[in-house]
């Protein structure tokens, strides 16, 4: 989770860098150290979960998405080229001649499931009243699945009460934790 | 999930809402039919979902998320205001003269954490490299909380290979959803 701001963060920071405004952006979290803010660097531009969403659903080429979001082929292309960059999605050639990609989510990418299925419980719940448009059934036991979260360490559910904040080790910005983890 | 959206919906829509706008929003969820845009057009702001996790540690004034985020004043008191709008936050008074409010965490905020803890869980693995600046222990068994999603219906945990996606029966956009929520 976090901890306070280590230096000046204004939503419209004027100097912060062109590639986040190309996308859209309007917050510059790089200058947070927080695991959530982290997360938000990564995926929290304006379409980048929906185009999430999209990809767990199979979706993997250009212009499914853009069919199916509407959003400005450039914006598209920024998004997806940023995931690639994290190492979210993987581009992929499917055809040399011409030469198209398309694009998969990789092992860190398939490891979001958790806060795309996490908001759509919550979307489910608290504005569409318990039934969305879609749902995920647990095959194993055939009923609809709403996700519970449970500790890995010993597999019972956790609430919040049921849990203690603590300081970890990481002192690093989020800008300094991403280029580490980009080496 | 999600389901294709139903009109156009484009990055910048020219239509938008000036409140979206004033916001420092650039993209407008309200014409798509999914539970994950609906989750995003409450949450999805920049800074919001920072706001929230705050709040999850106990931050409950302005001048609190003041410091703690940088953000200018005006633009903090929108998304508060927004929040509140939503049913996420309550707004208290603490003090009479002068007159002061507090916002506190309502059942649906709270119900939040699943997706804060997932995002907070993803930015220790994929940015940090596990250990990230805070992190939860499962008070219960004494360790270290990362979570699993488990299904509600029968305790186990589930991946995404174990599920299966459905239709469901919603078929109203997210701004419908929203306008009915509210009642």
């Amino acid at each position: 989770m976090g901890s306070p701001v280590r230096k000046r963060n204004a939503l419209v920071n004027p100097g912060m860098d062109a590639h986040l405004k190309a996308m859209g952006r309007t917050a510059d979290y790089s200058q947070q150290v927080c695991s959530v803010a982290a997360t938000l660097e990564v995926v929290g531009d304006p379409w980048t979960l929906l185009i999430l969403r999209d990809a767990f659903t199979g979706v993997r080429r250009f212009e499914q998405w853009q069919e199916r979001l509407g959003v400005a082929r450039n914006v598209l292309a920024a998004r997806l080229k940023s995931l690639v960059g994290h190492g979210v999605l993987e581009r992929r050639a499917y055809c040399e001649r011409p030469m198209r990609y398309e694009y998969v989510l990789s092992p860190k990418g398939r490891d979001l499931y958790g806060v795309l299925l996490t908001m759509a419980d919550w979307g489910d719940k608290h504005v569409y009243g318990c039934s969305g448009p879609m749902h995920y059934v647990h095959k194993t036991c055939g009923h609809r699945f709403s996700p519970v979260l449970a500790c890995e360490a010993c597999g019972a559910p956790a609430t919040l009460p049921e849990l203690r904040l603590e300081a970890g080790d990481a002192t690093a910005t989020v800008g300094e934790a991403l280029a580490e983890a980009k080496g």
